[in-house]
C-alpha cells in the first residue's frame, strides 16, 4: 500500500461516514425537536437500517489494514490526519476485540434495559430494572478486559469517557470536592434561604421564546450558523461550524428554567461554532471530550451567566419583557435567587455549588459495581445511605433515587465524572482567563464576544485535535487543579450565604 | 432466478432505498424549517453523497435483471407487489435508456439553470436566464425520444406527471375552461368588489399559531400523526402514515394567507394519513399522482374551506382569538372575502375562479416549446400576450411574469397541468360525494372527519396502487369529466358577484 493511498481511502471513507452522521443527525434532532409522537417506529427503522449500513463501512477488514498501515506510518502523516487515525482506531479498539455475537447481544440487552428502565422509573420499581442492569454490569467489565486485558476495568472506561482520567487521578479529585464542599453545604442548610417566589410567577411561553432570541444575542450566537428547536430534554448538537442547533424548554411557570438551559446550550454551541474550519471540516470537529465538552456549557452557565455581572447585564432585558412579573424585584434579589444553594434529589436540577455530590455519589457506587464490590441487588440502599451523608436528603423512593438517570440504562458507566469535571475545567480555565482579562467587566459591558474570543483562541478551535489535559495547561499554564473548583465555589457561596 | 428470491430481493431493496429516501426527507424537511441559513452547504454535500449512494443501489444491471424477471412473471404477483414493480420500472424507464454522461451534463445544467433563475428572478432579467431555459427544452425533448420513442415528447412529459393525461385530454379540458371561465372572469372584472381590508389587520404570530392548531383540529388532524412547521414556501411531507409534515408561513398582517396554507397543507396531510397500513408500508405509499394529491389540498382547502359551511364554522374561533381585529365584520362579509376572485400576475396568489387559466397559459407555452413552435427568446412576449387575452392583465415585468415559477429551471416541463387536474377532479369527487353524504350540513355540524372518511374509503387508502383515472371511476361512477369543475366555478362564482 501507498501512503497517499492509504490517506485518501481513509479520508473517502470518512467523508462517506460523515454524511450518514449528519443524515441521522438531523433525524435525531428532528424527532427530539419537530416530529409528530408517533413518527418513532419508522425513525427507529430507519436509522436502524442506516446504521448497520454504517457499521459494515466502519468494521471491516479493509478499513482494519487502511487504518494499521496509516497508524504504522503516523511519522509521516500531518497532525491532523494522525490524530484523526488516532481517533478512529480509538472508537473500534472495543470493536476489534469482541466477538460480533457478544456485541449483537450486547445491543440486545442495552435496548431491553433502556425499555424496562424507563417503565420502572414511572412506576418507581427498581426490582424490575435490577435484573438488566446486573447483565449490563457484567458486559461493562467483560468488555473492557477484551479491549484493554491490562486495565483496570473501570479505569478503561473513565478513560474512554474522558482520556487520560482513571481512578488515581478522580479520586484525589472526589476526595478534595468532598472535603472542601460537604461541610459548606451543610452550614448553608442552616442559613436562610433567599426568596425565589418570583421566578414561578406567569410567564408566557411566547414571551419567553423572544427572551431566548435577546440571550442568545447577548452571548453574540450568530443565528445565521445556529438555531433553537424546542425538546423535553434541552441538548445541542452541531454538524459542523455553520449548524449548530441547541434546544430548549419552556414552562410557564419557570423563567430560569428555559433562561439558563439557553445559557448552558449556547455554550455547547460556541464550542462548537468555534473550531477553526481546517478542524470543522476534518473528523476532529466539535470538543475535545464529553468533560471539556461540558466544561464550556457551565462555562457560560454558572461562572458568566451566574456571574453578579451577568445578572445585572440582563436584569434590565427581563424588566421590559415581563414589567408585570419582575415589578417587585430589585438586581440584587434576582442575583440571590438564581444562586440559591439547596440539596436536592435530583442531579440534572441541582445548583451549582451541590452538583458534583451527585457525581461524586455516582462514581462512588459505579467503581464498587465494576470490582464486584456491591451487588446491583444493594444498590438503592448505598444510593440513598450517600445522599443522606453527603447532601443531608432522604430519597422517597427508586424514582427520586437511583432510577432517575438514563445512563446506566444504556451501558454508559463511567460517563458520569466528566460531567463534574466540566464545571472543575471550567473554574480553572476561568482563573487562566483572569490572568488577562478583566472577565466581570467585560460582562458588564456586554462584551462576552471578546471572552468568547480568548475562549476560541485557547481552546475551542482545536476541536480533537488536542486532549483536555493538554488544553488545560495550554490555557491555564498549569495541569488539571481542582483546588480552583473547590476555591470557586467556597468563596462564591461563602459569599452569598455569610459563612466565615 | 426463483420467483420468491427475485421478489426478497427486490423488497429488500426497497426497504434498503426507503431509509435513504427518509432520511434525506428529513433533511429537507428540516432545512426548509428549522436549520439556520448557513447550514445550506453542508446539507448540500451530504445530500449529494447520498444521493450518490442511492442512484448506485437503484440504477445498476443486477436490479434491472431482478425487476425484469419479475415484470415477466408479473403475473404470479400479488396486487401490490406488481404495482411496485410497474413503478420502479416506470421511474427507471429513462434512466435505463439515457447514456450516462448526458445524464450527467443534465444535471450539471439543471443546477446552472436553477442558480441562475434564482438571480435573473431578483432581477427581472429573462435574458439571463433564457439560454439555460433554451438548453433544458432541449434535453428535454431529447430525454423524450430516448425513454419513449414512439411518443410525441409533450405527451410522453405529461403523461410522467399525470398517468393518463396527454395532449388529447388537456385540449379538451382546457377549451372548456376557457370556454366556461374567461366571460365569466370579464364579467367580474365589472363588478364591485368585496372589501378584503379587515384581513389585513395586525394578527399577532403567536396568536396565529394558536389558530393553526384550531383549524388542524377542525380538519380532525391527529397530532400523534402530524406536526407543523413554519417555512417560506409551504409545503408537505410525509415518511409513513404516521409521520407527517405540514408547513406554514406567519405574515402579521394577512390572516388569510396562513389560514388557506394550513387547510391546503392539511388536505395533502389528510391524504398521506388516508393510506391503508399495508399501502403505507408498501412502496406505494403516499398518492396516486401530483394531480390526485393536490385534487385533496384543493378540495380542503377551496370546496370545503371556502364554502359559506366552513366560513361559518371558523367564524366564531376567529371571533374568539381576534376580538378587536374581527370586531366589525360579519360572517357574510367574512365569506365574502375569502372568495374575492380577481385577475392577477401571481399563480400561486391567485383566487379558486381565475387559477387553471394561470395554468392553461402555461400549458400552451409548454406545448409550443416542445414542439419548436415558440422560441425560448420569444417566451416574455407570448406569456405577456396570453397573460392579456385571459386574465386581461398587463404584466409589468418577467418577475411578475414568466420569471415567477422555479418548475422550468429545474427542467419539470410538463408539471403545470397536474394542479389545475387536482382542481378539477376534486369538483367531480365533491359531485360524487353529495348523491352520498349532505356535505354542507356535515361541515356545519363540524364533521368534517365524516368526509375524510368518505375520501378515505374511495381514493386515500389507496395510494399508488390504482391510478388517477381508475380512482375517479371507483368514486364517481364516471370517467373524468372537467364539466362538473367548470359547471361549479360558473354556479359559485354567478352566485358571488350577482352574473346570470
Amino acid at each position: 500500500m501507498e501512503l497517499n493511498e492509504a490517506k485518501q481511502a481513509f479520508k473517502e471513507r470518512l467523508k462517506l461516514l460523515d454524511a450518514y452522521d449528519h443524515a441521522m443527525g438531523v433525524m435525531y434532532y428532528d424527532i427530539e425537536t419537530a416530529a409528530p409522537k408517533n413518527a418513532a417506529a419508522g425513525f427507529g427503522d430507519t436509522v436502524a437500517t442506516l446504521s448497520e449500513v454504517t457499521y459494515k463501512l466502519s468494521v471491516n477488514e479493509e478499513v482494519f489494514e487502511v487504518l494499521d498501515f496509516l497508524t504504522a506510518h503516523a511519522d509521516e502523516l500531518d497532525e491532523i490526519t494522525r490524530r484523526e487515525v488516532e481517533e478512529v482506531q480509538k472508537g473500534l479498539r472495543l470493536l476489534r476485540n469482541i466477538p460480533i455475537d457478544e456485541w449483537v447481544e450486547y445491543q440486545r440487552a442495552q435496548a431491553e434495559a433502556s425499555n424496562v428502565w424507563h417503565e420502572a422509573k414511572v412506576k418507581s420499581d427498581y426490582a424490575m430494572f435490577e435484573p438488566h442492569l446486573k447483565k449490563l454490569v457484567d458486559f461493562t467489565v467483560r468488555f473492557a478486559k477484551y479491549a484493554a486485558p491490562e486495565m483496570d476495568p473501570y479505569d478503561y472506561w473513565l478513560n474512554e469517557y474522558e482520556e487520560g482520567f482513571t481512578q488515581d487521578v478522580l479520586d484525589k479529585y472526589f476526595e478534595k470536592i468532598k472535603a472542601g464542599l460537604v461541610p459548606l453545604i451543610h452550614k448553608i442548610q442552616e442559613k436562610e434561604q433567599p426568596d425565589v417566589s418570583f421566578l414561578h410567577r406567569e410567564y408566557p411561553v411566547w414571551k419567553q421564546r423572544e427572551f431566548s432570541d435577546k440571550l442568545m444575542e447577548i452571548m453574540g450566537i450568530d443565528r445565521d450558523d445556529c438555531a433553537i428547536g424546542e425538546t423535553e430534554h434541552p441538548f445541542t448538537t452541531g454538524f459542523n461550524k455553520h449548524d449548530v442547533r441547541i434546544t430548549t424548554h419552556y414552562h410557564e411557570d419557570a423563567l430560569e428554567s428555559n433562561m439558563y438551559s439557553v445559557i448552558h446550550e449556547g455554550g455547547h454551541a460556541i464550542y462548537e461554532m468555534g473550531n477553526s474550519d481546517e478542524i470543522s471540516e476534518s473528523n476532529l470537529s466539535g470538543g475535545a471530550s464529553c468533560g471539556m465538552h461540558e466544561s464550556q456549557s457551565r462555562f457560560y452557565e454558572n461562572l458568566i451567566g451566574r456571574s453578579r455581572a451577568f445578572t445585572d447585564l440582563v436584569y434590565p432585558v427581563i424588566k421590559e419583557l415581563f414589567p408585570e412579573q419582575f415589578a417587585d424585584v430589585t438586581p440584587d434579589a434576582f442575583y440571590r435567587a438564581v444562586n440559591r444553594a439547596e440539596p436536592s434529589l435530583i442531579r440534572t436540577e441541582a445548583d451549582e455549588l451541590t452538583y458534583s455530590l451527585h457525581v461524586l455519589i455516582r462514581y462512588e457506587i459505579e467503581k464498587k459495581l465494576l470490582h464486584g464490590e456491591l451487588d446491583t441487588k444493594d444498590l438503592p440502599a448505598e444510593w440513598n445511605r450517600l445522599y443522606k451523608e453527603y447532601l443531608g436528603v432522604d430519597v422517597p423512593n427508586d424514582k427520586a433515587g437511583c432510577l432517575q438517570d438514563s445512563h446506566w440504562s444504556s451501558g454508559s458507566l463511567g460517563y458520569f465524572p466528566s460531567y463534574s469535571l466540566g464545571s472543575a475545567y471550567g473554574a480553572q480555565i476561568l482563573a487562566g482567563m483572569k490572568k488577562e482579562l478583566d472577565v466581570d467587566k467585560l460582562v458588564s459591558e456586554g462584551k462576552i464576544s471578546v471572552i468568547t474570543e480568548w475562549l476560541r483562541e485557547h481552546i475551542l478551535k482545536y476541536g480533537q485535535l488536542k486532549k483536555p489535559a493538554e488544553l488545560l495547561r495550554l490555557s491555564t499554564g498549569e495541569d488539571f487543579d481542582p483546588d480552583h473548583y473547590v476555591e470557586y465555589l467556597k468563596d462564591k457561596f461563602g459569599k452569598l450565604y455569610g459563612i466565615e
